[in-house]
């Protein structure tokens, strides 16, 4: 295992929103890095960003960040669309890869994107947030140090406070691909083991436009897992008190709980009741932490020559989970996924 | 509507746990009521209880309460096999009937004694004591004042401390029938509407013994209400913790959520964490409330001549919802709900 | 020790609000008591609890209690001005005495009627009710195990929803008397150790009424023990949103905190807020259970021929720290206890 | 009001611990702001802070920083003895100030310090963090709008996980002067009102070496207000289970409280019992928001030509607070503060 001390040059492609926290996190609060450049086809998104991080180098055309030998690293960013064709790009430029969660919404993309990945010998991270945030991560370790015994159950709730736009949801991939795979992937990762049925249920609660999407915008997806313990995960599109995120895994000597993180920690109370604070809410501020950790954890794979904990196959899994979930909607069936 | 002055006189039939429990109620803490006599086959727990009540009036054969023209209401609090025909002979002897659920775990035995109560005039209340729950109570309240706005989803958690004897599961009709039914009553009471369709999986996880009986100690069931919400409730056997019963309901404009009641409100905090109380361990402390309200509700019906709250057809459908789940379970798909 | 095994008879002198609490408990909750009769001077008050209760004894005169020979115990609810005389005449019947606090305003008045008790043997319990809640009875069982390690700091906060009838305030002997003293004992209590030091600043902020009467509505008040640690009570006549009475035990290996109870366990969640419910509105409902096991207590401590946990120096202590109080509050000054 | 453009430039003076967050929080999160070089008399420390932040400029001598026209503004976090003189000599030099509380232990020296900044026309902000936490920010908002009515009672409790080294301990000014400064600051910004009386009690009860400093380590001071409200602080230089900071003013209307916040939102239920997470261990992370906070504000004020919401007679209050705090205690009797 070697480890490199000069700073990992890292250069983040897509200047979204998403892209910009990368960025940001890697110009200051990422130990062991640097940011090398950002790359947006809207050029001004790349300038504006690299001006807020007081970084000189920025252009519309990623491919200069692949040629740059002197980057090491790149983040993928950019709409899902382009993430499978960057991953391999990079790959061939022997760069190291961050990609968000989903790598793409057709698995031969996925399957040709982590071979290319593969036979190249770099390095890939998927964006699985949650895995990062400190609530989340305390629960992992509860489990993983046996303090729920065997899981038996796992509950997850996760609630967007508002639907993205139509134009975005119609390229989304639908519900499960785009929202729940986040969930899938938490369920894999806390339980420990793999999903080998799914059963789902959808509605049309929040937007009727979305149903014309032929996409639902609420759903309950029941979940049994390879080792017998079952799960459910319930999503909405629209919790107007904010964004909803919690999960509870039940094991045979106790549960553990990860409960919605608030701004403050104020109660007010009045004859009226006695008034908590709502959850944060949007998911930039909720995982900000997470964010951070997450990049700081890409970084240091790179600087200590490991292979990242949420790799390719990490991104391939929940992908197979979100098509089972759609099928099991369909066809108004238990679906087996196949091994 | 007529109110009656005299105290309303009741007989418990069955002198078991939950027998003992009307009974005291109905002895000390019930308005209106008086406690008439207490029988049970077993004569000595007939004796017993009554001697604990300073009541004089006990007997092994039931019929010399039905036989009693001064006593003007059962209580059957007898084994589930009995329940059906006790309820069609007191209706017959012109009794109003307090019944603890299920009323029989076969649907045409359940309408013959639903149909015997509708043609003697009588009353039936159902023994679903969560609806008299204080905090179940104050959830439906808020859902009802159009707190949530409309429900869209439904999560119910109801797990047991320990299983029951494999002697009383095996007789008890199944996790389903015999567990599940609260749920299936408090969720078409929460959200306010008939379920049409359910997708439920089951696992043994607690006890292999259950799993010979062809049952199973874990499970988690999805729900679909006719006006669109969707629902899931999750029950284990075994919760080492306690007795862990939670509901929450989501709504277009809000949530509402029941929590456990501790024994105390007690924190500990110590270098090793910050310890709350555990949920009070079983059902019979945590609905002590709830049993004194049912059945203050019953008497109070009775004596202002008008009928209960939850009466026999809020018996049958959660019957006819636990037959779904086992359909459900076994096929591997989707149930409908025939109307 | 000799434990009786017929029913002890107890008389419950005073059927006001506490009075009546005491005599129901005795009728049915308690084990191995009989409510033997209810007196109040005010006929008509004694007659209607004793028909509540479906107890045909009631009188006007408390003397027939004591001179009833089948009697063994009374319970001393009546107004704080008879508690010394009514002590003292039980104690010369040989009946033990369970009394309300305070025993009087007075310190020599206090001391002749612990002196009578003690010349006549028999016992006398303080309705120090708090003692007997499960809440704060685990935290004092958290100390005693040495869950916190050496108490170091306690803080208490007891505040009414409402301040009684300017009548009632009049004769209470004020804030530190009648509504400290609880606290006063519970601080004793938890702590496990003396008072020797207690410096008070009192205000009047919700009525000049009360002011006019000499007395204060709102007091903090500093405590120092024997042993070294430091305390805190505050106190407020009127928290609009409810009895709110807490305790916090800080020691040198950790806290323990008793929080408020509410009637339901029910959390609503809105854009305006997640709102929980707020605490029981008054002490009868707080304290139900409290009252209940000081009672059992009671006739417990009877029947098993041992001594009540809080006897009379224990209505007396908290008395004499009131006085402290008074005086620290007029001198403007920390004012010492005697030994 | 002038608006300024260009970003402001900020010297620190001081690279310890508090220093380094400034200085950080200045270089990267502080829009608007230019860290522009770093002070320390131990040479190393300024360099290898300047170095963690790709800062070029760094330096021994303070008065560097101070003769460069281009900084505007200077942060002191230097030693406490320190402040006063460096206040004076950056109004001399034309800077605008923010410096870390006290302002120095002698009355007569702050009043000196304040003069010399109000005869330059500078600006001095007071680093009372905690009214930049979200938190205690809302709490104030909270009060501000009305919510609790009249404040009427401020509970405060400040508990350090552990005392600082004994060699701070000894120049510290004491527990008063050193700790219970930010509650008092805490007090009057909450409440909105000056403080009249102060009545205190201290022990030593952590560590006997804090007694030989005739210091205490534990203390319950009460306070009253000009406006006729009463306040309770309660004090500890070691809480075992981390840093406990938490707030309740209660008023004629209802409350508000700020609880503590912890680093996770995760619950942990066994048949031990159900543990949450303990409080964040340090002040340090706890603040870390209100530390950005109040640069930010600092930097804003200067761009906005305003004056800073905490200024030098924020700074100076608490201090005679503090000393009449210690003649309470050494005195044994309310001290009033001399208008």
């Amino acid at each position: 295992m070697a480890a490199t001390s000069a700073p990992i040059r890292v250069g983040v492609i897509g200047a979204g929103r998403i892209g910009k926290v990368h960025a940001a996190n890697l110009a200051y609060r990422v130990a062991g890095a640097e940011l090398a450049a950002v790359a947006d086809p809207v050029a001004e998104a790349a300038r504006e960003t690299a001006a807020q991080l007081r970084l000189d180098r920025w252009t519309a055309d990623y491919r200069e960040i692949l040629a740059d030998k002197s980057i090491q690293a790149v983040v993928i960013a950019s709409s899902t669309d382009t993430h499978a064709r960057l991953i391999e790009e990079a790959a061939a430029a022997g760069k190291d890869v961050f990609c968000e969660k989903p790598i793409d919404l057709d698995l031969a993309r996925v399957d040709a994107a982590l071979a290319a990945v593969k036979s190249a010998g770099t390095r890939l991270q998927i964006g699985f947030n949650r895995r990062f945030d400190p609530s989340f991560a305390r629960a992992r370790a509860v489990i993983a140090e046996g303090g729920i015994g065997t899981p038996q159950l796992i509950k997850i709730t996760s609630r967007d406070p508002q639907p993205a736009s139509i134009e975005y949801l119609a390229v989304s991939g639908g519900l499960f691909t785009d929202m729940t795979i986040h969930d899938f992937d938490v369920a894999r990762w806390l339980v420990g083991d793999e999903v080998v049925e799914i059963s789902a249920m959808g509605a049309v609660l929040v937007d009727p436009a979305i149903g014309k999407l032929n996409d639902v915008d609420t759903a309950i997806i029941n979940l049994r897992f390879k080792g017998g313990a079952l799960g459910n995960i319930d999503n909405s599109r629209k919790a107007v008190y904010g964004y909803d995120v919690r999960v509870e895994v039940f094991g045979s000597a106790g549960s553990v709980l990860v409960g919605n993180h608030a701004p403050n920690a104020v109660t007010h109370t009045t004859p009226a009741g006695s008034r908590g604070e709502l959850p944060m809410h949007w998911f930039i501020e909720r995982f900000e932490q997470a964010y951070l950790n997450e990049m700081a954890e890409f970084v240091a794979c790179i600087r200590e020559g490991r292979a990242p904990s949420v790799g390719g196959e990490d991104g391939r899994a929940p992908l197979l989970m979100a098509q089972a979930a759609w099928k099991s909607l369909r066809e108004g069936r238990t679906v087996a996924l196949e091994a």
